[in-house]
């Protein structure tokens, strides 16, 4: 058994994610929009390739904003895009674009609407700015629209916010071909386990192995997950692995243990 | 009232954490080390001010540890050291150093009490190599230890054993003056607020105020954070603040509103 031969090289599309905040780097903040982020590219065939957590800061913002849309197809940041004064991030992202903030007249429209005419503070109006040439990025949940600019999708930092914008846009996105995945679980040790799969990843170089120690129940061992686009290759790899584990006089238990 | 004249410039110490494995960026595992390091480091005055999340990918470790490792004081990595050929952290952290992996005699010591001579695997052994100059970093959970070379520390993904590491190193850190922090939350919409707001963050420059919206029990509000170092300004502007929200006719609630 063996990776299928002459298979043609699979479609990447990969992402970025740059979530944006002080709150997150002091710790008032648990974030909680990776995960979901990282969950739905992976669901899509998306490659979430490199995160990044940067403060409030407007020459910190541009340069990872620059350095991350360069090196993937696309980037995704959170937070930043609110009322107040701590939010720089539609600014930041206009200079790392090297363009102007303009006030969107659809954004205009969408926040007159939803707050009423008398109560369109300048501040809310700040939220009707994006950079030249970005379209907008639909808030099903506060109105306040996110906004696209080049391969950089710019969501709202609270998380029911930006998981609907995310939601909404992802139908949008080009998809790669998709990554299956297969997790086979056993009570054996990593370090009794390690030589057997270290081969095994050798004999299946396109794939992904992973091993991941657990301690639940009151006992330890390892989940290894194999990851890749060809599913016939998968499956072998996992048939191998629970001979492997067999041998080891451990039982193969299909996906992760119990918690 | 304003910031207290001719403070001496506070001392800073800055740091970084690099979060390394697939399984994050897949969703796979959700990160649980980040929000723990960020609040450790935060009480002890060392202010993180980046997290990058990178793959097992040697060149993409080395990149990341290299660009970090210059910028902030500390670096902190999580993930990679154990056993399987999964876990490239140790060699990654080599050639970012540009020195060669070595058999820490101490570290082979420890492993050797820990499983018994006969049960230390090749694989298991593969946790005692740490970069040419490196220090132990004591794992009172599982034994294996991290290392400590230059301002880079590594650290086990799992989270028992990344924390418990970080506690037992944390005494040995050079700290900053200590960040303090007070947060005062109204039910007022930020966008009412955030003129006000702005003008008070202008008034004190060396503080640092965010606002962070929520939507709890039914009413929406926001949270106001203002930290820095001098803890006299931050007292006169939490003072202000709360002049601000009353200004507003709303009630300022000191600290979160309950969830």
């Amino acid at each position: 058994m063996s990776e299928t031969k002459n298979a043609k090289p699979p479609k990447v599309v990969t992402a970025a994610i740059l979530v944006i905040g002080n709150e997150i780097l002091s710790g008032r903040t648990k974030d909680a929009n990776l995960h979901y982020l990282a969950t739905g590219l992976t669901a899509i065939g998306i490659r979430l390739m490199e995160a990044r957590v940067v403060p409030d800061i407007e020459a910190r913002i541009v340069e990872a904003v620059n350095a991350l849309r360069i090196a993937y197809d696309y980037v995704f940041t959170t937070g930043g895009i609110g009322p107040t004064h701590d939010d720089i991030t539609s600014d930041s992202i206009a200079k790392a674009f090297g363009v102007k903030l303009i006030k969107h007249p659809k954004a205009v429209e969408l926040l007159t609407r939803h707050y009423g005419e008398a109560n369109l503070t300048a501040a809310r109006l700040r939220m009707a700015h994006v950079p030249e040439g970005a379209s907008l990025i639909d808030n099903p949940v506060s109105t306040a629209p996110g906004f696209k600019i080049g391969n950089v999708h710019v969501l709202a930092g609270v998380p029911a916010i930006c998981q609907a914008m995310f939601d909404g846009l992802k139908g949008g996105l080009a998809r790669g071909d998709p990554v299956h995945s297969k997790t086979v679980s056993a009570h054996v040790g990593e370090g009794v386990i390690a030589h057997d799969l270290g081969e095994l990843q050798q004999r299946y170089p396109k794939l992904d192995i992973g091993s991941y120690p657990f301690f639940r129940q009151g006992k330890f061992g390892a989940s290894f997950v194999i990851r890749g686009t060809d599913e016939e290759a998968i499956g072998n790899a996992a048939a191998e692995l629970r001979t492997i584990i067999r041998n080891l006089n451990a039982e193969p238990i299909e996906g992760e243990t119990p918690a």
